[in-house]
């Protein structure tokens, strides 16, 4: 594809990195800027600038936050003994909109993938490890293994298990099985077959 | 969706304002930002500053540029004596790329769309007649209309027509019919009939 000005074939290339943009989004997206006001194009510009300048991390669970501390760490309503431990941010996000969790995160920035080249110390699992040995800022009880249920995920549960359990904390994993909803015939073998194996009493 | 950060939020909020693009994929794009070196999150910020601010359009043929005047306009390899009117720079691009086409282009910028908002002065129509009258940057004898078969293009043919006639100019429009590669069967009503009234020549 020519492009008709450098300006733009640079714009152009650069939105093309984001995830799922091909060439051809790209230019849409580059001449819907141009359609635009300038404000809001500059403003775009400017919050993703802002976005990698002013970002932090918070220091205990690694989420994403405005603070050194999370909303989720430093609030007193959530139980401090359990900690959750996820992939990454969007996680803590579909959890928290359950609402059916009150206790702590703690996201490990990804999940071991050899092949990704993504090792044990590229995660934050020696953090993990370290809040539960202190017992700092709270003594944990528990660990929920929230991870994927890729081979990916299952190598990293039983990996951080490994590393736990000497810890004489609880480990446990979210329940899998049957989605709400999904019917029987169209599950697929291994969620049914484990859904049987791990049936809970019914009450 | 509730975010953890106001800065992510910001991001994913002027994300989203692309194009085909909601709350869920902004959120992606700022994710996956976050992920890679910070170089690569300023260059796209940088790269979409650059789009607004140093971005030029051709004073003949309203087409992107990086010059006053476009490669196009500027080339004596091009026949000047042809115009051909297109909705925008998508579409010059289109048929740059057929490299069936040696004349120029105008960029009209739109199309005629009362419901949108888009009025006769909000397009490059006075800038197309006038280039037409003083016959600068040459005289042309030759505009072809190449707008989207939409009752928007259509109306716009139909204004366009109505204004380049009385200066004495040849007014064509580029042919409608089966695409090549196309099944008659399943081409749709309008289009096969205006095929068979417009027929042309075997030869």
């Amino acid at each position: 594809m020519q492009l008709p000005s450098t300006t733009l074939s640079q714009a152009v290339e650069a939105l093309s990195t984001l995830p799922g943009v091909g060439k051809r989004s790209a230019l849409r997206f580059a001449l819907h800027l141009l359609k635009q006001p300038d404000s809001e194009a500059l403003h775009l510009s400017e919050s993703i600038r802002k976005l990698v300048t002013d970002v932090h991390y918070c220091h205990i669970c690694h989420c994403i936050s405005d603070t050194d501390i999370c909303p989720i760490c430093a609030s007193p309503k959530r139980v401090q003994s359990i900690v959750c431990v996820v992939e990454n941010v969007q996680d803590v996000m579909a959890i928290e909109n359950t609402q059916q969790y009150r206790g702590l995160y703690h996201v490990l920035g990804g999940v071991i993938s050899p092949i990704d080249g993504v090792g044990i110390r590229d995660l934050n699992i020696e953090s993990l490890l370290h809040r539960i040995q202190q017992g700092h800022p709270a003594p944990v009880e528990e660990v929920i293994l929230a991870l994927p249920t890729t081979m990916e995920g299952d190598t990293t549960n039983y990996y951080l298990n490994k590393q736990l359990r000497p810890l004489g904390v609880k480990v446990t994993t979210i329940a899998r099985g049957i989605a709400i909803g999904d019917n029987l015939e169209y599950a697929d073998e291994i969620t049914l077959g484990r859904s049987i194996v791990n049936r809970i009493p019914f009450d």
